[in-house]
């Protein structure tokens, strides 16, 4: 089945709440740069959608950078002088910092302070700390707790192992009918926040689950990894494959109420920007569109300039935009079922735009077809009043000279591109187009 | 005598008035698609410009087309059970369906209802309907009377001819100094409609007499035609010398009280796109400029794709956007005389530019020519005021480098075409420039 | 030291009182297109920069033009029936037409009042007024005292010399790393008229000066010189060596209280015009960005299509735009320090971009490069806030694709070039960065 029709067939409502309990179910688990909590996740992602899971030791070359050494946590926490443990990893994976070094100590309040990061400006949230390149420790906790503290001595227990182990990421391929792909990436890198982006992996998994049951002229390539060395990784280790990829989707952020942002890929006008704008100018709802800049999410690395490849991203609210960013208040109360469904929407459209956006010849170019002694007007002599169905046989045939494709038809007409992908297969099954196969083809009677 | 000069002289409010009046002399006979009303109306053109009448048998092919039946009615009406005429062709063209089969039948008012059209949003007026391509008759009629009409039986007697004959239009050729030609097309198919399409007749008329008067460099061809058989009709016959055709204009719905729109050519820059743009630009009264569609009048089949012409529509109001379009109100009260003259001086005023954009070259390329001991510049020493002339002195001068043409230069400075082809014509007497005739002969010195 | 660093170490208001101290000083020599008093000027610009003091003899022929004959004044003055000197040449130089040829007359009112030119508007100014190509005499005064003038026989005294001569012009220049040349012109040809042009004079003059000090990759050459006439003469024996002239700039009227503007040059987007659109929107003060235009300062004759040099104009309000222009209002209090000070700074800072604009190669181009340990980058994990100095390392990183310079990636990042300048300082040092010499060496790895 066509992906127009998949998606049209879609219910929001009910694959927006089956998005949510996904995100739901994995939000508990202790994701990191590396360690058992992504296996975990991807292990889950099984059981839902065919997943190759890859392996990368620690120490090996990711073009600038190396895969990083492994960080896994038993236990962690803090113990009052009264014995209380007041600060518990167990209790919300926040709590520590990532990738903190193993320690076993008592502490006086003076000499524990330098190690506890809160958010002075919103006194009940746990914030989001990493140490990826210093090792170091600390503790994450709500600024009213911190400043309850009394002096005494604090018991302090990070029972964790940083070191050789491997980075770990998922990759699933569903193949088209032609040799080019998709690419869409997800980090998968952040504990337990929902919109950071528990949003972006059950976008990418529910587009995949959909996408398996469509018919596919494309290759869609999911990637669910770390942020930077994971993509690293994929590219280092698939460069030969790279010119397969003709488009690319970052999903990051998709699941809070905002209205959807999509960011360009450093190629600015690749057909995955020209389809996205196109997509997002005739949603139903408000959309940004921004220019691309050299920093945000794993379209980063595939937009270096060595690679430039044509990978947008799309999120909702962007990441600097919301208060929510990187605490505890970016749970699942903050990602809405209706949004995830709009997200994954938005993703479908595009989808569709890539696998129908072809040019056509039209085989009547001299004088205008009479299409209503072949049934596809409906034009009434003397009315002057045309449907939007009209209009697009109309534009599809005046422009289909083989140098259009309909998108480009789509956007001259300002019509969606759903309703003149519409007209032209009707135009096919009446014989009045003929597919463009090769760009010679394009006679010179223009 | 140069087209400038010409428009120059021209009096808007007598030409005006002869305008309407030939729409008034034409308005009572029933054109229609074919038939002795579009004769009748060709050869009474003939007493006002030479025109050349063509026949197309029926059923000639035209591309996709052929050339239709041909229609002729003697006489049509509707008698009530009283025995009056109540709807009599005779008394108004539009209350007859274009294209009616003949009958002679006496019905029941249920009988009739199905063959009755009105209008209950305008219940007094008549609505234009046709049925080109189903063989059916009917009669169009106020809304106020169709609903007076009580039971009873009533004669119904359409006296018409439908059947083997010809497709007729009318043609005329102004050659020019140059090979190069102008075509301007009305569509000549609607009974007694004024604004569709008598203006646009009165408007190309016109322009021809006024044309055959003037200095040509240009050659101007002149299409009486009914809409898209019309123009594929003489498409067919004249393939091989379409290349000749740089320039087009359909003119059609012309009178109305509205301001000037333009649809632009499928080429959408073409050179005729940018002259009109230009004399909107640079008129006194709101002007709408509109990117073309792939509907509309009969630009449409000049446009169609493996033609390609750069033939645009000169229209006032939009036909879709007037409730008077195809109804009995567009009458001889819906057109202005004032409109009409005004549409004809923006034609010629375009005709002005396309004559008269030429490129040059500037004699003097280094540093400025002194125009005051020339006595072209007056400007005074110490003084801070030149007037339009100075400047389009100034801006010919300085971009007569082979590469821009008086047109270009008149958009870079902001100022009408003609007062720049004033001033290049000023510089050329004082050999201050020289025509480009081949692009090779721009130096490189530029 | 690089320029950037030298603007960021001057004193505004220092200079800025220094500018008009120049100002000034020059403010009573009575400039005209020719004679001593352009050499009275000229030669008190060799005390504060290296000038060469140029000759050119009446009647050399300047392409159209002439170097005009020399017009020296010893005196000139109106003497009142009661012998009283009512108009004195000594009292203003602004009394005496421009190039008045000498008389000794007496002359009743009547016949004098031809001869007098006043401003009705403003009756409290003088104008300025010229009579280069007429052979022709006249003084100026305010309104009020032509007003006041009696009947009866008026004395007329003009002792003054027209004749061969020469034509003076200046000329410096400060010599770059490189060829290629930035021309600097200031017209000199205007007596006691602050803004105009005294305010030009001075900011070349700073100009050159902070210039001389300062590293220069480009070579600097500066011009002063009567308008029309003496940039003809220049190019007329410059032109082997123009191809050296890579950006150019005419200053005029940078002294009043108005907003700077910068009037694009003929090529409308050349390195000067994308600098200075760079430089004017990342300043703090409103400021105007105009099309090239065929009228206004000596960047005319550099402009003529023959040369189609790359010299914009910097002014502040332009010309035509405040009654002062050309008027004994336009004296030292017209002109502001601030407005001195702040132009030059515009052009040093135009400067600094010409001079630092290259494009460079990322030498680790697949996938970002780690900047944190090379302690180029300051984020720390999880939070979410960079500095400029953190974007501006990424915007560099991500285009230094040998396609993009500095100022492009500038406005792409929506940055001052200075900080992209930093950014990409910092990443040559850490061999991040790799100039490109030649455009053959960007590889096409993109």
């Amino acid at each position: 089945m066509e992906i127009g029709r998949v998606v049209e067939a879609l219910d929001g409502e009910v694959i927006g709440r089956e998005m949510h309990a996904l995100a739901a179910k994995l939000f508990p688990i202790n994701r990191s740069r590396t360690g058992d909590g992504v296996r975990e996740t991807l292990r889950y992602l099984q059981t839902l959608i065919p997943l190759e899971i890859h392996e990368v030791p620690s120490g090996s070359a990711l073009y600038d950078w190396e895969a990083p050494p492994e960080w896994n946590v038993r236990e962690a926490y803090i113990r009052d002088p009264g014995g209380n443990k007041i600060v518990d990893f167990a209790s919300h994976n926040l709590h520590l910092m990532a990738y903190s070094v193993p320690v076993r100590e008592t502490l006086s309040l003076e000499q524990l302070l330098p190690h506890l990061h809160s958010l002075p400006d919103h006194p009940s949230w746990i914030p989001y700390r990493t140490s990826y390149h210093q090792e170091k420790w600390a503790f994450c906790l709500p600024h009213l707790l911190l400043q309850s503290l009394a002096s005494g001595n604090y018991e302090v227990v990070i029972d964790a192992t940083l070191g050789p182990g491997s980075l770990t990421y998922g990759e699933t391929f569903l193949p088209g009918e032609e040799e080019e792909e998709v690419l869409v990436v997800s980090h998968c890198c952040h504990p337990s926040l929902a919109n950071d982006n528990l949003s972006g992996i059950a976008t990418a998994v529910f587009a995949a689950r959909i996408l398996a049951g469509a018919r596919r002229r494309l290759g869609y390539r999911f990637l669910f990894a770390p942020s930077v060395v994971g993509p690293l990784a994929w590219l280092s280790r698939n460069e030969p494959q790279l010119a397969r990829i003709r488009h690319g989707l970052a999903l990051a952020g998709v699941g809070d109420a905002g209205p959807v942002t999509y960011k360009r890929s450093r190629q600015g006008e690749a057909a995955i920007d020209k389809a996205m704008a196109h997509v997002l100018r005739h949603s139903e709802n408000a959309a940004r569109l921004e220019p691309f800049t050299p920093y945000g999410y794993d379209e980063r690395q595939f937009c270096s300039p060595g690679f430039n490849l044509p990978v947008g991203c799309l999120m909702r609210t962007p990441f600097g935009e919301y208060p929510e960013y990187h605490t505890s208040a970016d749970n699942l109360d903050f990602i809405r079922p209706a949004s995830l469904a709009d997200s994954l929407e938005k993703c479908m459209r595009v989808f569709e735009v890539l696998e129908g956006d072809r040019s056509y010849l039209n085989q009547i170019p001299k004088g205008e077809a009479q299409l209503g002694k072949r049934g596809l007007y409906r034009g009434l002599g003397g009315g002057n009043r045309l449907g939007q169905r009209d209009f697009a046989l109309l534009w599809v045939m005046n422009f289909s000279d083989g140098r259009h494709s309909l998108l480009e038809i789509a956007e001259k007409a300002g019509l969606p591109f759903a309703s003149v992908r519409a007209a032209a297969d009707g135009l096919l099954e009446a014989e009045l187009l003929r597919p463009v196969s090769h760009q010679a083809e394009v006679g010179n009677w223009v």
